[in-house]
């Protein structure tokens, strides 16, 4: 009944998308208070009060027609103005609306780019490990994943391996920094020698070869660590961006896409994005929710919260013996499984309550993924059981508690 | 620099986006009272009171990382459940939650059904004129149109080209009642024959054909026309709702895809469609205008306005000879062009500062379209501007005024 391509979706369906429906489940049997749910990368800490604000404010001073209304495919222009204006000031940049396209969050913006670049069997490279929908959105367009190991254990991209696998078929390259599901954030040397490849690969080819930077988790930064823009460093970059979760509206779908002057045939490549978000049946952003943003576009949210989360996982989960990845951004600890088969180990933690994501979800197995954007007091909570996690796989006993 | 597919999109750019476009700057040069712009489905009436006071009542009361975070890829439960529960009062439907998905506009609701749907080179019927955007969406998935005409006057489907055309390869048949652009509406008669073919040729080829039905025009309804509920007729039926002309949200992009029990192999279809809303990069529909969807499920706009604005239009080019189709529904006045080419006379309309769409761009020439969801003052002013374009191309006077 379905179609071919579809039935593979629906057989490998999401992982991530399971456990939180399964956590929802576990919820109901044992109460939501004894379980434990880092699976979904959904946002604990609330939009900064100015956005409900604004929207009260916006729908009781403007033409109802005009706010909710269609308006160019590519978003509310004075909109598009505000957010190039808000890029210049932040990273020195020098665009304009006419750089930026209003999509219905990064998702969207990741697959209207992807649908305007892509020719069947043309390949996109990615580092491992990466958020696997890429590798949906990739197969939408019938391009070909290929895959890139970062180096451990600060997960830079492995760049020898990066420069050997770019051939005359290689089309673009997705990058992720700060890092789902590392908290990795690329230095400027790192993304130097990334463009200097890419550059040199251009030329060697004489083909175009685009870098997708993928930046739904920019401003979720700790210990003032850098996140350079790279527009800067290389020509033909898209910067796919989403206030997700820099300003904890995941549901509502919002975000844009920059496309850059620099960019070869930016004017048409700009057209052609236009029409994919409108092709793809997205249309134009939600418009309520663009204006907001034109009059909230240099806030964000509180990441104290996430530092706080952060450092009191991360430590106690050292405490127990278990290796992890020290995130320097997102909301995510990479944390090694402590036994060979990734999955089973969540299958482990599960009996525990505790609900993680395998890092074969990732294309790394041996590691999971926690999601720290939870509460607090949850974590507080979860330390027991994952000691007793710990006292299971690492056969010792703690006595902590 | 771009996409072979998207060079074909970009160079095919919507006629009718276009002429928004163009209406936009023409407005800039004459002044906007000047400028009579008929092109764009935008809608005039504004969303009920209701809507502003419910998303403010929502903000306020409610914890802002539900209802602006992550749910369910289908939707809100109980959003659902209300919807289903209004459809079930109206349509004497059985419905519950798992048969509605909730999604980005009708747009967004097509492509993820189609996704669901169709393999490479399998065959969709559409009738002409339709809204061309099917074609680009059928395209997104490899599919192939096949188009079958109306009967003029009353530009219902010809059924017995329907049924010649029927081929082993047919996977869907997409109707979409009331029309955009005729505005008219299907008669249970009419539905009930085209079922009866599709039941008959889904038995001759041992083979499932779906039926989907594209609803953004259900409530825009004059003298009383009853607007038949689809799945009654036909198993295999999808409806894809919007409130963008419902409730005047088009920008909001909001909408639902009903998957009925009745459809073979329902449980897996309605995986597959809420898979597809994720993996195309929706993800989900926008959350707070879920929940004011959830709060307002029965309101809709005064239609009224469109009415006046239709009898208006109609008698008023009427007067003046133009042979027009009577719209039952939507807010669209399908007219035959007075010259044989219609390109040519909307860019004689042109000259007169008025913007219709050639009914080439609905795959059917010798025609014209005009959205009448306009001010009612504009068509009063335009009248004059119609009268000067009625002498140009019939050549007589009129001294009307």
């Amino acid at each position: 009944m379905i179609s071919e391509k579809m039935k593979m979706l629906v057989k490998n369906n999401s992982v991530i998308r399971e456990m939180f429906e399964e956590g929802k489940k576990l919820a109901k049997t044992y109460g939501e208070e004894n379980v434990y749910d880092f699976s979904l990368g959904n946002p604990s800490v609330p939009a900064p009060k100015e956005i409900n604000e604004t929207i009260k404010k916006i729908v009781d001073s403007e033409d109802s027609c005009k706010v909710h209304g269609y308006m160019s495919n590519s978003g509310f222009e004075d909109v598009r103005g505000k957010i190039a204006g808000s890029l210049n000031k932040r990273f020195n940049t020098d665009f304009t609306s006419n750089n930026i396209i209003m999509t219905v969050g990064a998702a969207s913006g990741l697959n209207i780019v992807l649908k305007s670049i892509l020719n069947q069997d043309e390949e996109v490279i990615v580092f491992t490990p990466y958020f696997m929908e890429y590798k949906n959105y990739i197969n939408n367009y019938d391009g070909k994943v290929v895959e890139v190991k970062c180096k451990e254990p600060n997960f830079e991209p492995n760049l020898d391996e990066f420069e050997r696998k770019i051939t005359p078929k290689t089309r673009a390259v997705i990058i992720n920094t700060p890092n789902n599901p590392t908290g990795a954030i690329y230095s400027e040397e790192v993304l130097k020698s990334l463009s200097d490849i890419m550059v040199k690969k251009e030329k060697e080819f004489n083909n175009t070869i685009f870098l997708i930077s993928d930046e739904p988790y920019r401003e979720l930064v700790y210990d003032d660590t850098v996140v350079p823009y790279v527009t800067k460093f290389y020509n033909n970059t898209f910067v796919v961006y989403s206030y997700s979760k820099s300003l904890s509206l995941p549901g509502e779908r919002i975000g844009y896409v920059v496309v850059p002057d620099e960019m070869e045939d930016s004017e048409n490549v700009f057209a052609a994005v236009t029409i994919a978000n409108r092709v793809i049946g997205c249309v134009n952003a939600p418009a309520l929710m663009q204006k907001v943003i034109g009059e909230c576009v240099d806030l964000k949210v509180d990441v104290s919260e996430y530092k706080k989360n952060r450092d009191l996982l991360y430590n106690g989960l050292k405490e127990l013996n278990f290796e992890c990845v020290y995130p320097q951004g997102a909301f995510y600890l990479f944390v090694k499984s402590p036994i060979s088969d990734d999955k089973e180990f969540c299958n482990i933690a599960k009996k525990y309550n505790i609900l993680v994501v395998p890092g074969s979800a990732f294309s790394y197995p041996r590691y999971v993924r926690i999601s720290y954007c939870v509460s607090n007091d949850m974590i507080k909570r979860s330390l027991k059981a994952f000691e007793n996690l710990a006292e299971e796989v690492f056969g010792k006993k703690y006595n902590k508690t």
